[in-house]
């Protein structure tokens, strides 16, 4: 025990994972070893959850069954749906709705009152991970004024997100895309949501909870919610006619920031940002519209040019995600969901990690209040 | 930076506060100096959110004002009491239930999507505190086949609790007793649930965020529950047609754990302990039913002549809400709601103090996993 205060935990080892591991100086994000590049061209979403969740990559026929089994589980409960669509009726904001509904699964989940361990933690995690996208979905198109669009366990997991989305069935090169974006969500060390739902969960509370807490957590604009702000800019820039290098360097003369570049861990250009960057210019080759690809190639350029990447501000996931959700048709307000939607994954594996050894956990708080105040009375105040 | 584990955080400091201590060796809890044997005798659960919310006891007229606006934010929008009954319809557990009934209710609040700061904290944390009795009784009502009792803003924040609950007015006991008990579980340091909230809330999410992750920490049975196992004894003991003593002494024999007794701070009888033995003396002398307070005070008496309480294993306050809870008509599965039920008011008072000069939360965790795995492609695995 020592009096030293740790602010915002910074530092401090909380706990021991297989999991992922970041390297800020080369740019480098591996799952249990391997790098993120691989496993975003080479694996899809369904693997990486496997590996993340069973800590190898699948065989032909695990990943079969795997995939089956987490398809099977994408339906969710017609009173789930109703309360969906109350809250999209108040109005209520995606994030939010995400954190209600996904806490109300729960009630659906038989096992979900069984003391948990790490293996019940991953069951109940494959149902919340199947049933995430399902919910989302819906809310997004009774928004909309559409109705909700059943899941088709024809389809993978990213493919029948956006087809619940969209009720369309996406191009190859959509369902790619989107499958890669979620790969390289999926998980990154121990951040604010992780160990929100790390804290949960050494309770032994079911991991609906957990991802409930995770999801608030990434609800809060010092943690999720960035690659909004890339998007807006995009948009601005669009609106205001002007020249994207010729904005951004009058944003910059005026003190502003521009949202994408810099990251608190990396120090050179996010590996997750040269796989986006990547499939947006295919998505910009596919359907002929280069604008988005236009702008941010042309501020990467400049910003480089002026010496930021130097001096490790380099683009980061955020910079490249926004336009690539944009050219996929998700609207800006959804781009947090669906990092929720990925990072369940990893939320769901970094509990069920934890309580196979666990520790409640429970830090101390110094106490700088009045040592003995003197009650006095409601009548003698 | 340090490479030593902290495993569960034990012993960490993460944050000062002005809001509660304990004092485990003499046994004395604290909340901003007040010792907690004056607050429960001598302030009601409404002036004890006022002292943890805005620092200092109210007068009579800031009394009036804040209990006011308390009990005007009591009644729930109509989808939220359809979504808890679809979740007693199904079966939902009383935690788990209120956890997605708390989460839901941040769509009636349009303050909601504003930037937090501590502020904006308490009072959208003032409209959890008065909303959620009123969920909590709507659910339990529906779940024994009656229909929820709408508040009554002429009662007090624990006698409007079991109004709802019952459909009748409290007696004078009933309330004030309901009300100590209130006032006994609001705050108590850093804790699991505590801590989640913080952690959440460091995010500057809205509140309902860190309320319902806190929720889903205090359902684990690791930290919230063992008012529950209290009451279970109790009722096993009656069922026996035993002697409470001789039914101890068989248990322990077999090597069997009395829960109820010590406490990981506490190595003196528990401050709240005594004040609840003495509510549970009242509430017997009222009813004229004395069997849990024959019990209870026969099992204490008992362990202690065996040397426990010398041992520093003494009652806490688990040992003796049980009884209380269940001489005012509450259903063992409602302890924790109920505990989760006061202790939002200390979640939301840590939330906005923390916030006050907020440090985003994030600790690391050590990589053990493996170093530079060879991708293999899935037809070749």
């Amino acid at each position: 025990m020592t009096d030293e205060l740790k602010r915002g935990l910074e530092g401090v080892l909380v706990a021991e994972s297989d999991l992922s591991y970041v390297d800020g100086e080369v740019g480098k994000l591996v799952y249990r070893g391997y790098d993120i590049e691989d496993l975003a061209r080479g694996a899809s979403y369904e693997e990486v959850l496997y590996l993340l969740w069973h800590g190898s990559l699948p065989t032909a026929a695990e990943l079969d069954a795997f995939a089956a089994d987490l398809a099977a589980e994408r339906e969710v409960d017609d009173d789930v749906i109703e309360t969906v669509r109350a809250l999209a009726d108040a109005g209520e904001r995606p994030m939010a709705a995400l954190r209600t509904a996904t806490s109300m699964l729960s009630a659906y989940d038989d096992e979900a009152d069984e003391a948990d361990d790490g293996e019940a933690t991953i069951r109940q995690g494959r149902r919340i991970t199947a049933k995430i996208p399902t919910v989302l979905a819906a809310f997004e198109r009774v928004r909309q004024g559409a109705e909700p669009v059943a899941p088709d366990p024809d389809l993978s997991h990213a493919g029948n997100f956006l087809y619940m989305l969209t009720g369309t069935e996406p191009d190859a090169v959509s369902e790619e895309t989107f499958d890669m974006a979620l790969t390289l969500h999926a998980d990154h060390g121990l951040n604010a949501s992780t160990f929100t739902a790390m804290v949960i969960g050494s309770t032994m509370a079911d991991v609906y909870s957990g991802v409930t807490g995770g999801i608030g957590a990434l609800s809060g604009p010092l943690h999720g919610g960035a690659n909004q702000d890339v998007m807006e800019v995009l948009h601005e820039i669009d609106a205001s006619s002007k020249d994207p290098v010729q904005w951004v360097k009058d944003k910059r003369d005026g003190g502003g920031r521009i949202p994408g570049f810099g990251h608190r861990v990396y120090k050179v250009k996010d590996p997750r940002a040269n796989i986006l960057e990547e499939k947006l210019r295919d998505l910009a080759d596919s359907s002929g519209d280069t604008k988005w690809l236009d702008y941010t190639t042309a501020i990467e350029e400049y910003l480089t040019d002026q010496g930021l990447v130097e001096k490790g501000i380099a683009p980061n996931v955020d910079f490249y995600s926004g336009s690539v959700y944009d050219s996929l048709g998700i609207p800006v307000d959804m781009y947090t969901p669906i990092f929720a939607m990925s990072r369940a994954g990893g939320w769901i594996a970094h509990v069920a990690e934890y309580q196979e050894d666990n520790r409640l956990i429970r830090p101390r708080a110094r106490y700088t209040g009045p040592e003995d105040a003197e009650f006095v009375p409601l009548d003698e105040r």
